[in-house]
């Protein structure tokens, strides 16, 4: 089977299919986030029931704490955590850059304090490679230095060179042919900066491209701007990966633009701080006004908390700090991610993805339902 | 049906049925802890696939969050949280004397301060039972005073002569015709002031009985040296719930002793402390020794968190703070707890109790075990 299959396009969105060593998946497709061997609070069985296809697992978290190579000697990521489905692993790069202490980055790779315990590590393009195949991801990331979205071009032009000689070890350093290494384009908003970022990846024939930096600092009309050029920079017969992104209506637009694949941490850390995505908008629980009320979350959603708890009931946990809080919202807000991509991909399918997402953005900022959390 | 079947008897160890109006229950049982309106961190759909028959819910802790009417207009505690089998409630008692902020116990009820928010409020045998009603729990329980276990014998007495006169009042008072109202026999290891109560509640005809004041403060040893007279205090044709106790060996204790009935946070506290319990003592998962070891937390559990996860895992989960090492090892401890009550109900049907709990002592106090955790 091919790794990426094209099944049908509607003007840029794409319909797909990526088949992994650990089963398929369709795209466009979200991935909940699983930063230390678990999606926070929620077993398998859950992930799964929410509608999961593919996980992410961060490369940085899971090499500090428990250890890449303790991970591979218990028979590797999916085990470890039993998920049997495909898993994707970042690099590490995006969070030496966002959460280590002090750090040092060279040509050669980024020195940098552990954020748990001051240890000093160090992260090349080859150990990168090292951490994620002992990992035993389906998909992996090179490594890649992230500049700040709004970062000026001397500083766009050195993160991408620097990130093209980091790719190429990557790809020259990666051996696992059960794993599929997807490479990263940089360049901030910078149109003539990310073309010349793609001109010279697409050469080295990865098997999936990323789109990264867009999660880092632009406002999100400047990444809906680029998005449409950016993607068109990528190959058409790979996959293509908007890292770190985003909001529900940052999904639609990417999707739009000719993106197949997304994670982010939202749906997961909005669930534990009592907000629950709908289509019409968010609902924040621990707000008084729900403190009565016998509805569910919504009336559209048949997950296991709309299925079976109230609004009351969610703010009732959340008053009283409890855990299945937490856990019922981000069940929910995974379930709201993926049905969103689901109805998407339907949509693509019937050639109707344009009205579909007009009408799905609306809802989303009708100014009445706004006002509702 | 009968509220109460006693189907075998082994020695003084019973084997019984409960039928509530959410079902029925096999006894010896021991009832999960869901404070306030959830067992932290599990969903219904995990408290049932631990085995669980009947819950219990905290009186104290609902009626000052979210509150028992609101409880009620939503439709009862069991639609609250989502929980169709039995549940018994206690009366707020032990909570007034053990959590409360400064109160005042008179002939009329407790006046006290809530923990929560330092509200002054009012609890009298009267409103114990409106509370329970209105939270519709199947088991109700008297309000009784709560000395500690060592109290000296004045102070026992005077807290027995108190609870009788609640316990009628409360019998009184009770008109919910789908719940059972449970009378609490209270006298600290005093056989003498225990044997005063139990003769004036029996006459009183309450539905079940209790041993209350056995958590608070007592040795084991005086607990488990009381137990049997205590326990021949109660009407045999009626069941009796040891409240508040214990860890494996008291459970096993007051089974001996003719008990039919327990809880206690134990299970959940624990599992949500690292401690998991097995059939061969205790194991604390954040101890170093479990870091790199693949083998699950029991080789005899059939639980979800023993099917598919190693001690490795857990190891992590605990180390990294997240939410799910909780929840695995609750999910663990309450199975624990309800196999071991399931033995235990078998050993009785099939007449070898004392055999079954002599085993099952020795390999808790197995000294080489004892140490491993």
């Amino acid at each position: 089977m091919d790794f990426f299959t094209l099944l049908a396009q509607d003007s840029k969105a794409r319909l797909g299919q990526v088949a992994t060593a650990h089963g398929s998946f369709e795209t466009p497709m979200f991935m909940p986030v699983g930063t230390q061997g678990t999606v926070k609070g929620l077993t398998p069985d859950q992930i799964r029931a929410c509608g999961t296809q593919i996980l992410l697992g961060n490369t940085y978290h899971l090499t500090l704490r428990p250890g890449d190579e303790l991970v591979a000697a218990l028979g590797g990521l999916h085990k470890f955590m039993h998920w049997d489905g495909p898993i994707l692993t970042d690099s590490g790069g995006y969070q030496v850059f966002s959460l280590a202490g002090q750090r040092k980055i060279t040509d050669r790779g980024a020195e940098f304090r552990s954020h748990i315990d001051g240890k000093l590590l160090d992260l090349t393009p080859e150990k990168a490679v090292d951490i994620q195949q002992n990992l035993g991801s389906d998909i992996a990331m090179v490594l890649d230095e992230c500049p700040p979205g709004d970062a000026d071009e001397p500083t766009l032009r050195a993160a991408v060179r620097r990130s093209l000689l980091w790719a190429e070890r990557c790809r020259t350093h990666h051996s696992r042919t059960d794993q599929s290494q997807f490479a990263i384009v940089q360049g901030g908003t910078n149109l003539t900066i990310r073309t010349e970022c793609a001109e010279a990846l697409v050469p080295m024939d990865f098997p999936g491209y990323a789109l990264g930096g867009f999660s880092v600092g632009e406002s999100p009309a400047a990444m809906h701007a680029a998005l449409p050029e950016c993607a068109a920079l990528l190959p058409t017969h790979k996959p293509r990966y908007l890292m770190g992104v985003g909001r529900p209506e940052d999904l639609l637009i990417g999707v739009a633009a000719g993106i197949d694949l997304f994670d982010c941490v939202m749906p997961t850390r909005s669930g534990r701080n009592a907000l629950a995505f709908t289509s019409t908008g968010t609902l924040r629980l621990r707000n008084a006004r729900h403190r009565r009320d016998p509805a569910p979350l919504t009336d559209d959603c048949s997950c296991y908390c709309c299925k079976h708890f109230s609004r009351a009931y969610l703010h009732h946990l959340f008053s009283a700090d409890e855990m299945l809080g937490p856990t019922l919202l981000s069940i929910h807000n995974i379930t709201y991610y993926l049905n969103l991509m689901k109805q998407a991909r339907e949509a693509i399918r019937e050639h109707r993805f344009s009205d579909f997402m007009q009408a799905a953005m609306l809802r989303l900022s009708e100014p009445a339902i706004m006002g509702q959390s």
